[in-house]
């Protein structure tokens, strides 16, 4: 069982405990093994297979260098199906020219050959060292045994080959009748992470029984992540490797969702949950942190405007210090609400830690509230709420404490 | 005398070393006292004072929430002379809305009433504490003993009076012989340090017994700061506070220097230099910095695309960590450069650290300069140059490593 984060699970009615032995997702299954390109044996290789080639919609950074696996799988999955997913950690093959797209089209052929089916139909994403090439011979060799060993249960050791630093399998399922057919969505995720010297790589594999149409399963994704992943923030750095996809292989039999059928709402609760989830668990999961803090700016002119300057604040290391010292330093949150390009006006402004207020029409109220305020930032939780008063739109932006463990991981020093 | 830090110096030809006894700048007198502000009896409020009305040219901070003091000068300088500069450090006077104003107008009316001067001609500076009030009452029981007190060698005492977090103080003289009079220039600056709970401040008075026409002083500290201060970032945070003032109180007796006078360029040449020493002593006294790295982006297709890569690479946590972990990680390098709105090719760059390459044409030659670039890495000042070679424009930060000391630091943890 996968212990449920703090802070997870206010508005997650069907959330089901994930558990490797009841739990399965019909049509697919998966391995993880070690191909040698870790140290010591890890876990280092994961495949994820469906039965059948499922309807695919993907998510890929928007990072200007990308890697050969982010470019070959973009190209493929253009063409609205995916059987399998080819992963592996511990190198990123980024950065790495021609040879790289070489190997990662080798790789695939094979995994393709002995599955079967079509290269085309296969997905591959790294995560690990920029620069290096994959140890393809080696990689080859261990091919076989991946793919032999597939199975529907195998769903934590494919978890495990993908992680870097996570501390933690990254696992989260939702089930629920829909139309008299029982839907089950599960999903897999590693990151924000990073072990010297790759990068902060987030991969996200989820995968239904549902039939859903090609672009109803896309736009479902779209509006998922940008209420999701989108919205975490552990270093503000932007991989070059980071992929999401959603397979949907159908094998529930029902009508195919469309954007316009009734049911169709009911497979995006369950979605955007084990996205959320997902997010969450990155985030509770990130280098170093001691505290999860939700900055949100409310009744700005525009949402543009909103996140920007909740991003502001969710990037500001002295913010991010601030919450690691557990001192309650409200200028520092006004200060990188007051860089941005978007103007704002001191005087206007409510600020909040919880429902305690710091600040109200620009005046300091925190004293009175300080021993409040004090027990407040001790949690482990923690909401910001900063209204600017000057329109009407709301954004959100999650983000990390920044400790003096955070440096010293991504300083290099191995463990 | 001021030691000069490593990295300073290199086209500095008319370098002085800054001695109180020897150097004055004709005109001007300063002090710095204890006005009760801070704990412990240390100096925190300065006094810069000029024999008549000089010249003034101001820059402000960015932010859209602007302190007290910064919104005052901002006002009085528009009329074009200041006569006199009150510096508090211990509180910033920042979101306090109409009284901080009338404290800082009551500060400097009484201010004036001791120098028999116009309070329009002072101006008001401060650093420290965001939201609270100064304690005027306190400190204007001090202000007779600032003004009687004023001397032209208490440099060094208004320097330290300006003081946050910083561990030295920064003063920087050039004098030089122009059109036969003697020009001497000086300037004073703290920052990029903080201390709970206040933020990394800049504060720079710059003054000169040059005679120059207004609007020449102003564009002349424009172009100066953009190629100085401007140029270096620590965290990324912009204060509520940052002031750099200029001035001119023309007692060389020379004919004003206007932009088109030949002798313009020597001044110039002199502000310049002034600024770019007080640039390299704030970067390097920034907070648990133990290197200064220059980011230099070359051949991008416009300035604002070279800058924007370049900040990014100076902003990214995960590039300062590698720099301060000692580790040759070119992989975050361009990662972070890729991540801007800013294409860049990865097949066309070329990357080096000092002149030794780690990318060629989007190859990885890093592992046969290994050794050099391990050398390399280990000394303070390092210079990373990427050469994007789409375009022939090019820009370039400076920017410090990411220690755990930085977040202790921040995190409010008080010495």
């Amino acid at each position: 069982m996968i212990p449920v984060p703090a802070g997870v699970g206010k508005n997650i009615k069907n959330a089901v405990e994930y558990n490797a032995m009841k739990i399965v997702i019909p049509g697919f299954s998966f391995n993880g093994i070690s191909g040698g390109i870790k140290k010591y044996g890890k876990k280092d290789i994961g495949l994820l297979y469906s039965e059948v080639p499922a309807i695919a919609a993907g998510v890929f950074t928007r990072n200007w260098v990308k890697a050969a696996p982010v470019l070959l799988t973009h190209r493929r999955i253009k063409k609205g199906y995916i059987q399998a997913v080819l992963v592996n950690s511990g190198c990123a093959n980024a950065c790495t020219g021609k040879k790289g797209m070489e190997d990662a089209k080798r790789l695939s052929a094979e995994t393709a050959r002995i599955l079967k089916i079509s290269p085309d139909l296969i997905a591959v994403s790294s995560t690990g060292v920029i620069g290096e090439f994959l140890p393809v011979n080696k990689m080859s060799t261990q091919l076989p045994v991946l793919c032999k060993d597939l199975a529907e249960e195998k769903v934590e050791k494919f978890a495990q080959a993908i992680m870097t630093t996570d501390t933690v399998k990254k696992i989260a399922v939702r089930k629920k009748m829909i139309g008299g057919e029982k839907i089950i969505i599960g999903g897999i995720a590693k990151g924000a992470g990073m072990i010297n010297p790759s990068l902060a790589t987030m991969l996200v594999f989820i995968v239904t029984n549902a039939a859903v149409l090609p672009r109803t399963l896309q736009s479902l994704l779209d509006e998922g992540i940008m209420r999701s992943l989108n919205r975490i923030t552990i270093d503000g750095d932007t991989s070059t490797n980071d992929m999401v996809l959603l397979l949907a292989n159908g094998r529930a039999g029902n009508q195919p969702f469309s954007k316009k059928s009734a049911e169709v709402t009911g497979l995006k609760t369950m979605l955007f949950e084990v996205l959320e989830e997902l997010a969450q668990k990155i985030v509770n999961d990130g280098e170093g942190v001691t505290k999860v803090i939700e900055i949100k700016v409310k009744k700005a002119t525009s949402h543009k405007e909103a996140e920007t300057i909740a991003r502001s604040i969710a990037y500001s290391p002295l913010v991010k210090t601030a919450f690691y010292g557990e001192e309650v330093n409200w200028g520092r949150i006004i200060a990188a609400a007051g860089k941005t390009i978007f103007p704002i006006s001191f005087e206007k402004v409510d600020l909040f830690m919880g429902k305690i207020p710091l600040v109200k029409n620009g005046v300091n109220v925190a004293p009175q509230n300080e021993k409040r305020a004090q027990e407040k930032i001790k949690k482990k939780n923690i909401t910001i709420t900063l209204v600017l008063n000057q329109g009407r739109q709301d954004a959100s932006i999650v983000t990390t404490d920044l400790s003096p463990e955070y440096v010293t991981i991504n300083a290099g020093y191995k463990s």
